[in-house]
Protein backbone atom coordinates (compact mmCIF):
# COMPACT_ATOMS: atom_id res chain seq x y z
CA UNK A 1 0.00 0.00 0.00
CA UNK A 2 1.41 3.75 -1.21
CA UNK A 3 -0.21 6.75 0.13
CA UNK A 4 -0.46 10.01 -2.35
CA UNK A 5 -1.75 13.74 -2.89
CA UNK A 6 -3.32 13.48 -6.13
CA UNK A 7 -5.77 15.85 -8.02
CA UNK A 8 -8.93 14.89 -10.23
CA UNK A 9 -11.27 17.03 -11.79
CA UNK A 10 -9.67 20.15 -10.40
CA UNK A 11 -10.06 18.92 -6.98
CA UNK A 12 -7.21 17.93 -4.46
CA UNK A 13 -7.61 14.32 -2.48
CA UNK A 14 -5.15 12.44 -0.34
CA UNK A 15 -5.19 8.39 -0.02
CA UNK A 16 -4.36 5.15 -0.94
CA UNK A 17 -2.50 4.17 -4.76
CA UNK A 18 -3.15 0.44 -5.90
CA UNK A 19 -2.65 -0.78 -8.92
CA UNK A 20 -5.87 -0.31 -9.72
CA UNK A 21 -6.19 3.43 -9.22
CA UNK A 22 -6.27 5.96 -6.45
CA UNK A 23 -8.07 5.63 -3.11
CA UNK A 24 -9.27 9.04 -1.56
CA UNK A 25 -9.36 8.92 1.86
CA UNK A 26 -10.28 12.47 2.63
CA UNK A 27 -13.94 11.03 3.92
CA UNK A 28 -12.16 8.93 6.49
CA UNK A 29 -9.88 11.70 8.22
CA UNK A 30 -12.42 14.83 8.58
CA UNK A 31 -10.56 16.34 11.63
CA UNK A 32 -7.50 16.70 8.68
CA UNK A 33 -7.32 18.34 5.53
CA UNK A 34 -4.05 16.62 3.84
CA UNK A 35 -2.00 13.86 4.38
CA UNK A 36 0.61 15.67 5.97
CA UNK A 37 -2.11 16.92 8.71
CA UNK A 38 -2.30 12.96 9.19
CA UNK A 39 0.99 12.49 10.07
CA UNK A 40 1.28 15.27 11.25
CA UNK A 41 -1.23 14.14 14.09
CA UNK A 42 0.79 10.67 14.81
CA UNK A 43 -2.02 8.29 12.50
CA UNK A 44 -0.27 7.56 9.44
CA UNK A 45 -1.17 3.92 10.67
CA UNK A 46 -4.94 4.82 10.24
CA UNK A 47 -4.26 5.71 7.22
CA UNK A 48 -3.61 1.85 6.43
CA UNK A 49 -6.59 0.44 8.03
CA UNK A 50 -8.87 3.24 6.36
CA UNK A 51 -7.17 2.19 3.21
CA UNK A 52 -7.94 -1.66 3.63
CA UNK A 53 -10.79 -3.09 1.76
CA UNK A 54 -12.20 0.07 -0.06
CA UNK A 55 -12.89 0.56 -3.60
CA UNK A 56 -10.66 2.22 -6.01
CA UNK A 57 -12.43 6.32 -5.95
CA UNK A 58 -10.38 7.31 -9.51
CA UNK A 59 -8.46 6.32 -11.99
CA UNK A 60 -7.82 9.77 -13.83
CA UNK A 61 -5.70 11.37 -11.47
CA UNK A 62 -2.37 13.46 -11.69
CA UNK A 63 0.15 13.39 -8.12
CA UNK A 64 0.87 16.14 -6.45
CA UNK A 65 3.95 16.82 -4.25
CA UNK A 66 3.56 13.81 -2.15
CA UNK A 67 2.99 16.60 0.79
CA UNK A 68 2.36 19.87 -0.20
CA UNK A 69 2.06 21.72 2.88
CA UNK A 70 5.23 19.72 4.60
CA UNK A 71 6.30 22.36 7.40
CA UNK A 72 9.97 21.07 7.53
CA UNK A 73 12.25 19.79 5.43
CA UNK A 74 15.56 19.02 5.76
CA UNK A 75 18.25 18.12 3.38
CA UNK A 76 21.25 16.60 3.96
CA UNK A 77 24.47 17.38 1.82
CA UNK A 78 27.59 16.06 0.36
CA UNK A 79 26.58 12.46 1.80
CA UNK A 80 28.73 10.20 -0.02
CA UNK A 81 32.44 9.75 -0.21
CA UNK A 82 33.07 10.59 -4.51
CA UNK A 83 30.96 13.76 -3.73
CA UNK A 84 33.22 14.89 -0.88
CA UNK A 85 36.30 14.15 -2.54
CA UNK A 86 34.95 15.74 -5.92
CA UNK A 87 35.22 19.37 -3.77
CA UNK A 88 39.01 19.19 -3.86
CA UNK A 89 39.94 21.29 -1.17
CA UNK A 90 41.67 19.01 0.78
CA UNK A 91 39.32 17.46 3.04
CA UNK A 92 38.82 14.56 4.03
CA UNK A 93 35.41 13.21 5.66
CA UNK A 94 33.93 15.49 7.58
CA UNK A 95 33.07 15.68 11.43
CA UNK A 96 29.41 16.47 10.90
CA UNK A 97 27.72 16.28 7.97
CA UNK A 98 26.32 19.23 6.35
CA UNK A 99 21.87 20.38 6.49
CA UNK A 100 19.88 22.63 4.77
CA UNK A 101 16.53 23.38 4.55
CA UNK A 102 14.32 23.35 1.36
CA UNK A 103 10.69 24.68 1.75
CA UNK A 104 7.39 22.79 0.41
CA UNK A 105 7.43 25.15 -2.43
CA UNK A 106 10.68 24.23 -4.03
CA UNK A 107 9.25 20.87 -5.33
CA UNK A 108 6.80 19.68 -7.28
CA UNK A 109 4.86 15.97 -7.83
CA UNK A 110 5.36 12.78 -9.96
CA UNK A 111 5.08 13.20 -13.94
CA UNK A 112 5.42 17.12 -13.60
CA UNK A 113 8.07 19.64 -14.83
CA UNK A 114 11.18 21.12 -13.13
CA UNK A 115 10.77 24.66 -13.74
CA UNK A 116 13.55 26.01 -15.55
CA UNK A 117 13.93 29.95 -14.51
CA UNK A 118 14.72 32.57 -17.09
CA UNK A 119 17.23 34.02 -14.84
CA UNK A 120 19.96 30.84 -14.79
CA UNK A 121 19.59 27.47 -16.80
CA UNK A 122 21.66 25.85 -14.83
CA UNK A 123 19.31 23.35 -13.52
CA UNK A 124 20.65 20.10 -11.76
CA UNK A 125 19.34 17.01 -10.41
CA UNK A 126 20.07 15.55 -7.37
CA UNK A 127 18.05 11.85 -6.82
CA UNK A 128 17.63 11.17 -3.11
CA UNK A 129 15.44 8.95 -0.59
CA UNK A 130 13.88 11.01 1.71
CA UNK A 131 12.61 9.81 4.98
CA UNK A 132 9.43 11.21 6.84
CA UNK A 133 9.13 11.01 10.40
CA UNK A 134 6.09 9.44 12.39
CA UNK A 135 7.34 9.30 16.00
CA UNK A 136 8.72 12.64 17.75
CA UNK A 137 11.84 12.64 19.56
CA UNK A 138 14.02 14.47 20.88
CA UNK A 139 18.11 13.09 21.17
CA UNK A 140 17.44 10.11 19.86
CA UNK A 141 19.54 6.92 19.68
CA UNK A 142 20.85 5.32 16.73
CA UNK A 143 19.66 2.17 17.57
CA UNK A 144 16.20 3.45 18.21
CA UNK A 145 16.23 6.19 14.83
CA UNK A 146 14.10 3.94 12.99
CA UNK A 147 11.22 3.69 14.88
CA UNK A 148 11.27 7.03 14.32
CA UNK A 149 10.24 6.89 10.52
CA UNK A 150 6.70 6.04 8.86
CA UNK A 151 7.34 6.10 5.65
CA UNK A 152 9.60 6.54 2.77
CA UNK A 153 9.59 8.29 -0.65
CA UNK A 154 11.45 9.90 -3.52
CA UNK A 155 13.28 13.24 -4.02
CA UNK A 156 14.85 14.86 -6.73
CA UNK A 157 16.48 17.39 -5.33
CA UNK A 158 16.97 19.93 -8.20
CA UNK A 159 19.17 23.02 -7.92
CA UNK A 160 19.93 25.94 -9.86
CA UNK A 161 23.30 25.37 -9.51
CA UNK A 162 24.86 28.80 -10.09
CA UNK A 163 22.64 30.40 -7.50
CA UNK A 164 24.40 27.76 -4.86
CA UNK A 165 27.33 29.61 -4.86
CA UNK A 166 25.77 33.35 -4.38
CA UNK A 167 26.65 33.75 -0.46
CA UNK A 168 29.43 32.47 1.28
CA UNK A 169 27.98 30.64 3.83
CA UNK A 170 24.32 28.67 3.02
CA UNK A 171 22.81 27.47 -0.41
CA UNK A 172 19.54 28.71 0.50
CA UNK A 173 19.23 30.47 -2.90
CA UNK A 174 20.12 28.07 -4.83
CA UNK A 175 17.82 25.25 -3.21
CA UNK A 176 14.66 26.94 -3.34
CA UNK A 177 13.74 27.65 -6.54
CA UNK A 178 9.66 27.63 -7.32
CA UNK A 179 9.02 24.02 -8.54
CA UNK A 180 12.50 23.29 -9.11
CA UNK A 181 12.60 19.97 -7.77
CA UNK A 182 10.02 17.04 -7.31
CA UNK A 183 9.05 15.06 -4.18
CA UNK A 184 7.00 11.62 -4.82
CA UNK A 185 5.02 9.86 -5.71
CA UNK A 186 4.04 8.29 -2.95
CA UNK A 187 4.41 7.12 0.62
CA UNK A 188 5.46 3.73 1.30
CA UNK A 189 5.59 2.55 4.78
CA UNK A 190 8.92 1.66 6.26
CA UNK A 191 8.41 -1.66 7.82
CA UNK A 192 11.45 -3.45 7.68
CA UNK A 193 14.94 -1.65 7.97
CA UNK A 194 16.60 -3.90 4.63
CA UNK A 195 14.06 -1.02 2.78
CA UNK A 196 16.84 1.40 4.18
CA UNK A 197 20.17 -0.14 4.43
CA UNK A 198 19.77 -2.61 1.50
CA UNK A 199 18.85 -0.20 -0.96
CA UNK A 200 20.12 1.50 -4.48
CA UNK A 201 19.28 4.31 -5.77
CA UNK A 202 19.97 5.43 -9.15
CA UNK A 203 19.27 8.14 -11.26
CA UNK A 204 18.50 8.34 -15.09
CA UNK A 205 18.40 11.58 -17.67
CA UNK A 206 16.91 10.65 -20.99
CA UNK A 207 17.79 6.61 -20.49
CA UNK A 208 21.29 7.11 -19.39
CA UNK A 209 22.29 6.24 -16.05
CA UNK A 210 23.60 9.02 -14.59
CA UNK A 211 23.87 8.31 -10.63
CA UNK A 212 24.26 4.76 -9.12
CA UNK A 213 24.91 3.94 -5.55
CA UNK A 214 23.69 2.21 -2.04
CA UNK A 215 22.92 4.24 0.54
CA UNK A 216 25.06 1.78 2.88
CA UNK A 217 28.03 3.70 1.54
CA UNK A 218 26.77 6.81 3.35
CA UNK A 219 29.35 9.09 5.18
CA UNK A 220 26.66 10.12 7.21
CA UNK A 221 23.86 6.95 7.77
CA UNK A 222 20.43 7.65 8.15
CA UNK A 223 20.17 6.50 11.98
CA UNK A 224 23.57 9.45 12.20
CA UNK A 225 21.13 11.83 10.53
CA UNK A 226 18.07 11.72 12.59
CA UNK A 227 20.38 11.51 16.16
CA UNK A 228 22.38 14.90 14.85
CA UNK A 229 19.38 16.43 13.72
CA UNK A 230 17.25 15.46 16.77
CA UNK A 231 20.16 16.89 18.85
CA UNK A 232 19.58 20.36 18.41
CA UNK A 233 15.49 19.95 17.28
CA UNK A 234 12.43 17.59 18.72
CA UNK A 235 11.88 15.92 15.57
CA UNK A 236 7.64 15.80 14.86
CA UNK A 237 5.87 13.23 12.81
CA UNK A 238 5.22 15.12 9.15
CA UNK A 239 9.50 15.88 9.21
CA UNK A 240 10.98 15.14 5.97
CA UNK A 241 14.60 13.99 5.97
CA UNK A 242 16.20 13.88 2.39
CA UNK A 243 18.96 12.19 2.78
CA UNK A 244 21.93 12.79 0.39
CA UNK A 245 22.61 12.09 -3.33
CA UNK A 246 25.64 10.23 -5.18
CA UNK A 247 27.75 11.56 -7.23
CA UNK A 248 26.45 11.67 -10.57
CA UNK A 249 24.69 15.29 -10.64
CA UNK A 250 25.35 17.05 -14.10
CA UNK A 251 27.23 20.21 -12.43
CA UNK A 252 30.51 17.35 -11.93
CA UNK A 253 30.47 16.60 -15.73
CA UNK A 254 32.99 18.49 -17.78
CA UNK A 255 31.40 20.65 -19.29
CA UNK A 256 28.40 19.99 -16.79
CA UNK A 257 25.22 18.31 -18.07
CA UNK A 258 22.80 20.83 -17.07
CA UNK A 259 18.82 19.68 -17.76
CA UNK A 260 17.19 21.37 -20.57
CA UNK A 261 13.30 20.92 -21.42
CA UNK A 262 12.48 18.26 -22.74
CA UNK A 263 14.80 16.37 -20.61
CA UNK A 264 13.44 13.17 -18.74
CA UNK A 265 14.97 12.51 -15.14
CA UNK A 266 13.98 9.28 -13.13
CA UNK A 267 14.77 8.88 -9.80
CA UNK A 268 14.38 4.91 -8.93
CA UNK A 269 14.87 2.89 -5.45
CA UNK A 270 13.54 -1.03 -5.99
CA UNK A 271 10.61 -1.15 -3.41
CA UNK A 272 9.59 2.54 -3.10
CA UNK A 273 9.42 3.28 -7.19
CA UNK A 274 10.45 5.68 -9.73
CA UNK A 275 9.59 9.02 -9.61
CA UNK A 276 9.94 11.13 -12.94
CA UNK A 277 9.95 14.38 -14.06
CA UNK A 278 10.04 16.43 -17.37
CA UNK A 279 11.84 19.91 -17.63
CA UNK A 280 10.03 22.86 -18.80
CA UNK A 281 10.75 26.64 -18.78
CA UNK A 282 8.93 28.68 -16.54
CA UNK A 283 5.82 30.24 -18.78
CA UNK A 284 6.22 34.19 -18.81
CA UNK B 1 -2.80 48.42 17.84
CA UNK B 2 -0.62 45.41 17.91
CA UNK B 3 -1.93 41.39 17.87
CA UNK B 4 -0.34 39.00 19.48
CA UNK B 5 -0.61 34.86 20.35
CA UNK B 6 -0.99 34.45 24.00
CA UNK B 7 -2.00 31.80 26.59
CA UNK B 8 -4.88 32.54 29.51
CA UNK B 9 -5.35 29.56 31.61
CA UNK B 10 -4.38 27.24 29.73
CA UNK B 11 -5.68 27.77 26.16
CA UNK B 12 -3.50 29.68 23.54
CA UNK B 13 -5.69 32.91 21.94
CA UNK B 14 -4.75 35.31 19.16
CA UNK B 15 -5.89 38.82 19.19
CA UNK B 16 -5.24 42.24 19.45
CA UNK B 17 -3.08 43.93 21.94
CA UNK B 18 -3.97 47.22 24.38
CA UNK B 19 -2.21 49.42 26.92
CA UNK B 20 -5.28 47.62 28.84
CA UNK B 21 -5.09 43.75 27.92
CA UNK B 22 -5.12 41.55 25.55
CA UNK B 23 -8.62 41.14 22.83
CA UNK B 24 -9.16 38.11 22.16
CA UNK B 25 -10.23 37.46 18.49
CA UNK B 26 -10.68 33.68 17.59
CA UNK B 27 -14.42 34.16 17.51
CA UNK B 28 -14.20 36.43 14.91
CA UNK B 29 -12.55 34.30 12.68
CA UNK B 30 -14.10 30.93 13.08
CA UNK B 31 -12.00 29.53 9.65
CA UNK B 32 -8.76 30.08 11.17
CA UNK B 33 -7.18 28.89 14.26
CA UNK B 34 -4.20 31.20 14.54
CA UNK B 35 -2.23 34.51 14.05
CA UNK B 36 -0.63 32.94 11.17
CA UNK B 37 -3.17 31.75 9.39
CA UNK B 38 -5.17 34.97 9.25
CA UNK B 39 -2.38 36.58 7.63
CA UNK B 40 -1.57 33.61 5.25
CA UNK B 41 -5.58 33.95 4.37
CA UNK B 42 -4.56 37.34 3.25
CA UNK B 43 -6.60 38.92 6.20
CA UNK B 44 -4.61 41.19 7.86
CA UNK B 45 -6.93 44.12 7.72
CA UNK B 46 -10.02 42.27 9.10
CA UNK B 47 -7.97 42.29 12.59
CA UNK B 48 -7.50 45.54 12.70
CA UNK B 49 -11.63 46.22 11.75
CA UNK B 50 -12.19 43.06 14.24
CA UNK B 51 -10.29 45.01 17.45
CA UNK B 52 -12.23 47.91 17.00
CA UNK B 53 -14.19 48.58 19.99
CA UNK B 54 -13.87 45.64 21.20
CA UNK B 55 -13.46 45.49 25.25
CA UNK B 56 -10.24 43.51 27.01
CA UNK B 57 -10.89 39.73 27.15
CA UNK B 58 -7.70 39.01 29.05
CA UNK B 59 -5.33 40.91 31.32
CA UNK B 60 -3.90 38.23 32.73
CA UNK B 61 -1.70 36.38 29.80
CA UNK B 62 1.64 35.29 28.40
CA UNK B 63 2.80 35.86 25.23
CA UNK B 64 3.38 33.14 23.06
CA UNK B 65 6.14 33.25 20.12
CA UNK B 66 4.42 35.75 17.78
CA UNK B 67 3.25 32.92 15.01
CA UNK B 68 4.39 29.73 16.57
CA UNK B 69 2.69 28.03 13.09
CA UNK B 70 4.60 30.44 11.00
CA UNK B 71 5.90 27.97 7.75
CA UNK B 72 8.43 29.90 6.05
CA UNK B 73 11.02 32.00 8.33
CA UNK B 74 14.04 33.21 6.03
CA UNK B 75 17.21 34.95 7.89
CA UNK B 76 19.59 37.84 5.86
CA UNK B 77 23.29 36.71 7.56
CA UNK B 78 25.97 39.27 7.60
CA UNK B 79 24.14 42.51 6.59
CA UNK B 80 26.08 45.50 8.28
CA UNK B 81 29.20 46.58 7.02
CA UNK B 82 31.32 46.12 10.28
CA UNK B 83 30.23 42.47 10.59
CA UNK B 84 31.38 41.82 6.74
CA UNK B 85 34.78 43.86 7.86
CA UNK B 86 34.58 41.10 11.21
CA UNK B 87 34.83 38.11 9.28
CA UNK B 88 38.39 39.04 8.11
CA UNK B 89 38.64 37.33 5.07
CA UNK B 90 39.67 39.88 2.68
CA UNK B 91 36.41 39.88 1.12
CA UNK B 92 34.93 43.77 0.37
CA UNK B 93 31.01 43.69 0.09
CA UNK B 94 29.16 40.54 -1.19
CA UNK B 95 26.97 41.36 -4.59
CA UNK B 96 24.20 38.84 -3.43
CA UNK B 97 23.18 38.42 0.35
CA UNK B 98 23.59 35.66 2.39
CA UNK B 99 20.45 33.53 3.48
CA UNK B 100 19.14 30.36 5.98
CA UNK B 101 15.49 29.52 7.05
CA UNK B 102 14.65 29.08 10.35
CA UNK B 103 12.23 26.88 11.71
CA UNK B 104 9.52 28.34 14.13
CA UNK B 105 10.28 25.58 16.69
CA UNK B 106 13.22 27.70 17.31
CA UNK B 107 11.76 30.55 18.42
CA UNK B 108 9.78 31.44 22.09
CA UNK B 109 7.81 34.22 22.92
CA UNK B 110 8.56 37.54 24.74
CA UNK B 111 9.68 37.28 28.71
CA UNK B 112 9.99 33.55 27.98
CA UNK B 113 13.81 32.24 28.39
CA UNK B 114 15.68 31.18 25.57
CA UNK B 115 17.02 27.74 26.35
CA UNK B 116 20.67 26.67 26.70
CA UNK B 117 21.11 23.18 25.89
CA UNK B 118 23.44 21.03 27.65
CA UNK B 119 25.57 20.33 24.55
CA UNK B 120 27.13 23.52 24.14
CA UNK B 121 27.12 26.65 26.01
CA UNK B 122 28.17 29.10 23.26
CA UNK B 123 24.48 30.79 23.57
CA UNK B 124 24.57 34.24 21.63
CA UNK B 125 21.89 36.73 20.90
CA UNK B 126 21.53 38.73 17.55
CA UNK B 127 18.92 41.47 17.44
CA UNK B 128 16.80 41.84 14.33
CA UNK B 129 13.91 43.40 12.88
CA UNK B 130 11.59 40.60 10.89
CA UNK B 131 8.89 41.51 8.44
CA UNK B 132 5.90 39.38 7.70
CA UNK B 133 4.81 39.11 4.67
CA UNK B 134 0.70 40.07 3.54
CA UNK B 135 0.70 39.98 -0.13
CA UNK B 136 1.79 37.38 -1.95
CA UNK B 137 4.68 38.80 -5.14
CA UNK B 138 6.71 36.68 -7.14
CA UNK B 139 10.18 39.21 -8.69
CA UNK B 140 8.70 42.53 -6.91
CA UNK B 141 10.70 45.36 -7.76
CA UNK B 142 12.31 47.37 -4.88
CA UNK B 143 9.93 50.19 -5.63
CA UNK B 144 6.92 48.19 -4.83
CA UNK B 145 8.65 45.99 -2.12
CA UNK B 146 7.36 47.72 0.62
CA UNK B 147 3.57 47.24 -0.85
CA UNK B 148 4.32 42.99 0.17
CA UNK B 149 4.77 43.86 3.83
CA UNK B 150 2.15 43.52 6.18
CA UNK B 151 3.74 43.80 9.69
CA UNK B 152 7.25 44.49 11.79
CA UNK B 153 8.18 42.69 14.59
CA UNK B 154 11.54 41.44 16.70
CA UNK B 155 13.87 38.60 16.49
CA UNK B 156 16.80 38.05 18.74
CA UNK B 157 18.04 35.52 16.65
CA UNK B 158 19.74 33.01 19.32
CA UNK B 159 21.99 31.18 17.97
CA UNK B 160 24.30 28.40 19.45
CA UNK B 161 27.78 29.90 18.13
CA UNK B 162 29.77 26.69 17.95
CA UNK B 163 27.64 24.81 15.85
CA UNK B 164 27.13 27.55 13.09
CA UNK B 165 30.44 26.09 11.77
CA UNK B 166 29.39 22.54 12.45
CA UNK B 167 29.91 22.04 8.29
CA UNK B 168 31.59 23.23 5.65
CA UNK B 169 28.33 25.23 3.78
CA UNK B 170 25.06 26.43 6.01
CA UNK B 171 24.74 27.14 9.43
CA UNK B 172 21.69 25.35 9.77
CA UNK B 173 22.44 23.50 13.24
CA UNK B 174 23.72 26.40 15.01
CA UNK B 175 20.56 28.33 14.17
CA UNK B 176 17.87 26.06 14.91
CA UNK B 177 17.96 24.64 18.34
CA UNK B 178 14.62 23.92 20.07
CA UNK B 179 13.50 27.44 21.19
CA UNK B 180 17.38 29.39 20.96
CA UNK B 181 15.43 32.51 20.01
CA UNK B 182 12.46 34.36 20.06
CA UNK B 183 10.32 36.76 17.95
CA UNK B 184 7.76 38.79 19.27
CA UNK B 185 6.40 40.53 21.51
CA UNK B 186 3.67 41.50 18.82
CA UNK B 187 3.12 42.23 15.36
CA UNK B 188 2.90 46.08 14.37
CA UNK B 189 0.40 47.21 11.17
CA UNK B 190 3.24 48.55 8.42
CA UNK B 191 1.73 51.70 7.84
CA UNK B 192 4.59 54.18 6.65
CA UNK B 193 7.84 53.55 5.24
CA UNK B 194 10.07 55.52 7.60
CA UNK B 195 8.90 52.73 10.31
CA UNK B 196 11.93 50.87 8.65
CA UNK B 197 13.66 53.55 6.59
CA UNK B 198 14.26 55.82 9.98
CA UNK B 199 14.59 52.88 12.92
CA UNK B 200 17.02 52.45 14.90
CA UNK B 201 18.01 49.04 16.79
CA UNK B 202 18.94 48.38 19.92
CA UNK B 203 20.11 45.23 22.26
CA UNK B 204 20.66 45.47 25.88
CA UNK B 205 22.25 42.64 27.93
CA UNK B 206 21.76 43.03 31.63
CA UNK B 207 21.24 46.80 30.47
CA UNK B 208 24.68 46.92 29.02
CA UNK B 209 24.48 48.28 25.40
CA UNK B 210 25.73 46.00 22.97
CA UNK B 211 24.27 45.88 19.47
CA UNK B 212 22.88 49.68 18.00
CA UNK B 213 22.57 50.77 14.50
CA UNK B 214 19.98 52.15 12.30
CA UNK B 215 18.80 50.25 9.44
CA UNK B 216 19.67 52.65 6.54
CA UNK B 217 22.85 50.98 7.16
CA UNK B 218 22.55 47.68 5.76
CA UNK B 219 24.41 46.50 2.81
CA UNK B 220 21.25 44.92 1.47
CA UNK B 221 18.19 47.41 2.61
CA UNK B 222 14.76 45.57 2.94
CA UNK B 223 13.54 46.45 -0.16
CA UNK B 224 16.45 44.99 -1.90
CA UNK B 225 15.91 41.44 0.66
CA UNK B 226 12.25 41.30 -0.98
CA UNK B 227 13.48 41.86 -4.69
CA UNK B 228 15.62 38.94 -4.52
CA UNK B 229 14.14 36.43 -2.09
CA UNK B 230 11.18 37.32 -4.43
CA UNK B 231 12.91 36.31 -7.86
CA UNK B 232 13.59 32.51 -6.67
CA UNK B 233 10.71 32.23 -4.36
CA UNK B 234 7.15 33.48 -4.50
CA UNK B 235 6.59 35.36 -1.45
CA UNK B 236 3.70 34.77 0.24
CA UNK B 237 1.28 35.89 3.14
CA UNK B 238 2.76 34.69 6.54
CA UNK B 239 6.28 34.64 5.40
CA UNK B 240 8.39 36.16 7.48
CA UNK B 241 11.94 37.83 6.71
CA UNK B 242 14.81 37.99 9.70
CA UNK B 243 16.12 41.13 8.12
CA UNK B 244 19.62 41.21 9.49
CA UNK B 245 21.57 42.01 12.60
CA UNK B 246 23.79 44.93 13.54
CA UNK B 247 27.57 44.11 14.91
CA UNK B 248 28.07 43.47 18.39
CA UNK B 249 26.52 39.81 19.10
CA UNK B 250 28.59 38.16 22.47
CA UNK B 251 31.04 36.06 19.39
CA UNK B 252 32.11 39.41 18.84
CA UNK B 253 34.12 40.32 21.76
CA UNK B 254 37.21 39.00 23.00
CA UNK B 255 36.91 36.57 24.88
CA UNK B 256 33.04 36.69 24.05
CA UNK B 257 30.55 37.02 26.21
CA UNK B 258 28.11 34.46 25.81
CA UNK B 259 24.54 34.12 27.39
CA UNK B 260 24.35 32.43 30.36
CA UNK B 261 21.55 31.62 32.52
CA UNK B 262 19.68 34.63 34.21
CA UNK B 263 20.77 36.93 31.39
CA UNK B 264 18.00 39.09 30.33
CA UNK B 265 18.17 40.19 26.78
CA UNK B 266 16.32 43.32 25.11
CA UNK B 267 16.12 44.14 21.65
CA UNK B 268 14.00 47.34 21.04
CA UNK B 269 13.16 49.64 18.02
CA UNK B 270 10.94 52.86 18.71
CA UNK B 271 7.71 52.28 17.41
CA UNK B 272 7.97 48.22 17.56
CA UNK B 273 8.62 47.53 20.91
CA UNK B 274 10.87 45.69 23.26
CA UNK B 275 11.45 42.10 22.96
CA UNK B 276 12.80 40.98 26.13
CA UNK B 277 14.12 37.30 27.35
CA UNK B 278 15.60 35.77 29.93
CA UNK B 279 17.98 32.86 29.52
CA UNK B 280 17.78 29.28 31.27
CA UNK B 281 19.71 26.03 31.06
CA UNK B 282 17.51 23.16 29.40
CA UNK B 283 15.12 20.96 32.33
CA UNK B 284 16.46 17.56 31.87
Amino acid sequence: MKFATFTASGDTFFGAITDQGAIALNDDFPNHTSLFEVIAAGAFDQLLTAAEGKPVTHTDFAYEMVMPDARRILCVGVNFPDRNAEYKDGSTQPQYMSLFPRFASGFTGHNRPLIRPPENHTLDYEGEVAIVIGKAGRRIAQAEAYDHIAALTLCNEGTIRDWVRHAKFNVTQGKNWDKSGAIGPWLVPFADAAQLDEARIQTHVNGELRQDDTLNRMMFPIRREIEYISTFMTLQPGDVIITGTPTGAGARFDPPKYLVPGDVVEVSVEGIGTLCNTVEDEQP
